[in-house]
């Protein structure tokens, strides 16, 4: 079909068909056994670096050139997430159905800026995140959209509050009016610090992120809220947004969201649900109870790429709003006009958040919804639940650990506090903790982290595909002999 | 390795590795031979949704299934992006090494918020930024950082810039403020929308983004950019940002970027390059002259996915001041320290921006790199300005088409102006044009844009990694048929 000459145009496509199929050997092979690697890379800062040329290659090298270095190079420096020993933070994997997804999606190299210029992406986004609202029984006249992550989503949402209140801060921004009053926010404690980021970078202010505290089960207390929101109003304060979490970073909390959708009521709030891990739990009848109250939510985030298989990165913001997302963000150059927009006949999906470029995402989520079945992602999720459960057992029974909050969802918050050092304080038990998260972590066996719950938290999170049984097993193993050795040698640092 | 019992866990990985096989062969013939599809989509509004499940399936479903229905509903609802007659927008194709590049990224599924979450993924973006920068010939004290597109690279270079005022805007926000100044932003006339979404979105607000005039090539009148500020000084403004462009979107006009950084130098203010599109061609030294003056901006951006075949997405923000970016951005949750963090012994990509999840998009740029080398990448960009040049040739000499604007990149400018039409007048003209562009995309054989020029335009630009000459004369030749019915016919319906 092409007269291109050899050296312009695409690399010979059967080079890339042989290196194609190597890499789904490649990839097949890995995700068979990622155990092969340490969990956490085992460098030092700097040794991949060093280890690649500081300039670009002039001419053109071999796909078997890139592809050794890609194994002997970049492989030793890669933290694995895929491997069922991964407990830190939200463990979060894709799946096989996601990888091919994506290998789609990068072929197609679309943007969906506009219906036009891909009618099916934007179709399928529509489609599938129907699809979604349905598995997780949220009201079924939410639109959704596919955002890159929960930050954007959070942040969307914040935007979208901030144009709700019609002060013309689209138009006449904020800086030096005076007309306008001091808007203020409200999460808890435990919301997850992407929220006040977006606060921050829509210029509304650390110092009006208003963190409520939490109860002893690390959830935002509701009547604090309104005793902050009281306040704020009484010093002239104008309240417009609060953020309700299912499943917060720490502890995997849950906020009271009818007592706060209450009180969004009361006060004309904003009121958004972070849902961006925990609101896959919502896939499990038995866990629905804990949305009650979502129904009355403006905006909701819930991320597929955490807890839904989907690879990195695929976040979807729901709302019963979408006029308002679009009239805070919608600009329409010429350049972008097309008649069935115009006619608007059509989304154009570009209309509801900051970003034009948006990748052909909704095929991948597409794709892991019917090679796994809802019933099949929800008994996933279900397993994760109860091997989560099963560890929080273990820790509950040891005379060596305890566990710091309630286990309401796969992530457990302990720490071992064995009697030895009970004696000397809470500041020697986060140093222990702390040094034996290092110390389990340096074996590259398991990958565990920490937070802080009043007091230094290990973390143990299940949510990867690969996680069974005898891989919670061995972590509490190897827990216990290292703390072993930590209390024979008769100090923290092992 | 897996005691999992069959019905969790991953799908069965023989499965994948088929299916692997057949979508590498796929997407072989389908890079190969992208003419086989109409360009643009020959769908109505509804198509594709309509032959799809209005539920999710309960069950799993073979993966063959899904690539059957991918292939049979999904396929026909694409718009070709990889079609050698994309002419539209800025036409941007992947390519097969960046193919690859997602495919493992995708099956690796990091988050590298963290230096320690994938060493190797922080390290390569270090190292691969680094190479771009000495690939475009850009200052080699700058530091880049990855963001998903230049709509996101704009936005951040807006937000650098309101932190490096010092005002407190971070922490105290704008909104009440009495002390804050009303921040004043220069773009002009032809910048791309989303620096005017970018300011809106933090708050600035759209008045406050002064579209400075252009002149006869649609560059940015320095002059009228001096007159601007100097009145909103003396209005009590506070000029804080300046964006320049390299290669606008309507026409690819250079903005005269000396001319810009002596009037930021004088006023203060934060000097931004937009070079999304543009900022590739600074791989050719021919081109290198448009590039005088970048040396003393802020900021800029250059998207390789856009013009450096580069799947999207991939954006790149580079500054001379990331410390700014930083002290913008960070914020460090206890959940999220590390030793090597708290050490400041390693880069952690999260503190640069508003993004806390991060895909390992390095990977496929740096394969992208040395699969077709610096020359390499440089020849290709080199033809498809020559392919535009010598279409704007065609035009010129064609006494039924004007070409509207300079074609200084691969972008062509142009309308019809056939003799018979020209007493008619400029409304005549628009219309005849937009008929044009719809009789020619309804074709399915081309694909072209438009836009507005102070008169409707077309736009054809040449950026597909498989376009040729035989492309290009097509294209000519059907956009010159298509005219002659229109004329014949005696009036612009066809």
């Amino acid at each position: 079909m092409s007269n291109q000459t050899p050296s312009l145009g695409e690399i010979d496509l059967d080079a890339f068909r042989q290196s194609g199929y190597q890499l789904i050997d490649w990839v097949a092979d890995y995700l068979t056994n990622p155990e092969q690697y340490p969990v956490l890379a085992q460098v030092e800062p700097g040794d991949i670096i060093a280890q690649l040329p500081t300039s670009p290659p002039a001419e053109a090298e071999p796909l078997a050139d890139i592809i050794t270095d890609f194994e002997q190079i970049i492989m030793p420096g890669m933290t694995h997430w895929n491997h069922p020993n991964f407990f830190a933070y939200f463990s979060s994997t894709g799946s096989a159905p996601g990888v091919l997804g994506e290998l789609l999606s990068a072929a197609l190299n679309i943007n969906g800026m506009l219906w036009r210029t891909s009618p099916a992406a934007t179709e399928l986004e529509t489609l599938t995140l129907d699809w979604l609202c349905q598995m997780l029984a949220l009201p079924q006249d939410w639109e959704g959209v596919i955002m890159d992550g929960a930050s954007m989503s959070n942040m969307i949402a914040i935007a979208a509050a901030r144009e709700a209140l019609d002060l013309q801060i689209r138009t006449k921004g904020m800086a030096g009016r005076a007309d306008l009053p001091r808007l203020r926010l409200y999460i808890s404690e435990q919301s997850h610090s992407s929220v006040e980021k977006g606060a921050l970078t829509l210029g509304l202010g650390q110092e009006n992120v208003i963190k409520i505290p939490t109860d002893d089960n690390f959830a935002l207390d509701a009547h604090a809220l309104q005793t902050a929101i009281e306040a704020d109003l009484a010093a002239g304060y104008r309240p417009f947004f609060v953020c309700g979490t299912i499943g917060t970073t720490s502890s995997t909390a849950i906020d009271p969201l009818s007592a706060i959708a209450d009180l969004a009521a009361k006060y004309k709030l904003w009121f958004h649900v972070d849902g961006a891990y925990g609101g896959t739990t919502a896939l499990l009848p038995e866990m629905r109870h804990h949305f009650d109250g979502v129904e009355r939510a403006d905006s909701m985030v819930v991320n597929p790429h955490k807890w839904m298989f989907t690879p990195i990165d695929l976040s979807v913001l729901y709302t019963c709003h979408p006029a308002t997302l679009k009239r805070a963000f919608s600009i329409l150059p010429e350049y972008l006009r097309t008649a069935e927009g115009d006619a608007e006949a059509v989304k154009n999906y570009m209309d509801y958040g900051v970003q034009l470029g948006r990748r052909f995402r909704a095929l991948k989520l597409w794709m892991v919804i019917r090679a796994f079945g809802q019933e099949g992602l929800a008994a996933r999720v279900r397993e994760h639940i109860r091997l989560a459960q099963q560890f929080a057992t273990w820790v509950d029974e040891s005379p060596d650990f305890e566990r710091l909050a309630p286990t309401l969802m796969s992530n457990v918050c302990f720490r071992a506090c064995p009697a030895s050092y009970q004696a000397q304080g809470e500041a020697a038990l986060d140093q222990l903790n702390a040094q034996l998260l290092d110390a389990v972590n340096a074996t590259g066996q398991i990958f565990i982290s920490h937070t802080k719950l009043r007091v230094y938290s290990l973390r143990l999170a299940v949510g990867n595909i690969r996680t069974t049984n005898t891989h919670v097993e061995a972590a509490w193993q190897l827990l216990n002999e290292t703390l072993r050795r930590f209390v024979d040698s008769g100090m923290g640092s092992g």
